[in-house]
């Protein structure tokens, strides 16, 4: 069986029982955390040496990290990625944007808003720094979303997987989505799924 | 033809140049750049909302953009993506690390260096913070790069060409190669691959 290496409120690897629970793959689940120090223990360093969660232990004892990685790699040849060339291109494009652009501003806003031991290394202008990068982020999916009801393509894919994760939590980094309406439909359209969980699952 | 819509000194347009060649695609390149303003130019914003280089017109006139995206959409079924499920896998963990890890510290702390309108925006704390992940990263791939040729498999890949980008010119942002003899030995197999071509070319 899968085990996934991971912390349960991290949208990260939330992304990832996400995926597993669509494709309904079973997994077992062990707890790692960056708070308590044990993503660095050298136990969990010779699977992910980075030391990063989510990081995923194949059938075959291989380990895999980075998130977005880990959804392409079980989305390969599924319903999830798009069969279209192109396509599967746009759902590349969102997933490096969730990386590079959208959760280092909205993931690390909220971490610094939700974690006692981190708030306090942020300084009001690193916060409203993040505040804007974050809701440009928020824009562009409000821009593409009033469209369309999908990230890439038609269909629900590994894009929208990628991005729910840390946007349905974005209040809980200041960010206010009433702003964003396409996006809280969208939101509400991907919690509808049959086989959708929530963060807590 | 494709056109590609780029900076030619940004080792995130570079990533496209030199995997279009080893490809031996054509391309025509049209100079865009966000140090004078052009990538937010409402004719630029009509091909990328995001107003970011590297940007591609397809033969169709249908647009991609994101660096690893374009890479991994024209390396599809070519032998710069591995066949093996596995070793496809990792080579997608290492274009997450190369935009999450690597290029927001080396790309950004070269950037803030050679370019005299960045450099006053960065505080000694901010350069210290970046010259000390930067080199973070750069131990990461010194620790693969001691023990096989190539990032991803055995084999050049897309993750190779990914992570050149900007390492082969961590110099410029003030961090010393010496360090990494395994990352020096791994960037000279690189350039001297055949179809390889210079970030000037």
């Amino acid at each position: 069986m899968l085990t996934l290496y991971q912390q349960q409120d991290s949208g990260n690897c939330y992304k990832v029982r996400l995926l597993l629970n669509h494709l309904g793959r079973p997994f077992q689940a062990v707890p790692v955390s960056s708070l308590d120090g044990s993503t660095r223990r050298p136990e969990f360093l010779a699977k992910n040496p980075i030391g990063k969660v989510p990081t995923i232990e194949l059938e075959d004892g291989r380990f895999l990290a980075e998130s977005n990685a880990i959804l392409l790699h079980f989305a390969e040849g599924t319903r999830l990625l798009p069969a279209d060339a192109y396509e599967r291109a746009k759902a590349y494009e969102w997933l490096f944007f969730e990386q590079y652009v959208h959760e280092p501003a909205i993931a690390v806003r909220r971490a610094l808003s939700v974690y006692p031991e981190r708030r306090a290394t942020a300084s009001p202008e690193r916060m409203a720094q993040l505040l804007d990068a974050g809701n440009r982020a928020l824009a562009v999916l409000e821009r593409r979303l009033e469209h369309t009801d999908w990230l890439a393509g038609n269909a629900f894919s590994v894009a929208d997987i990628s991005l729910y994760a840390y946007t349905h939590m974005a209040g809980e980094g200041g960010y206010d989505l009433g702003g964003f309406p396409a996006v809280g439909g969208w939101l509400e359209r991907v919690a509808a799924l049959p086989s959708h969980i929530p963060i807590t699952a």
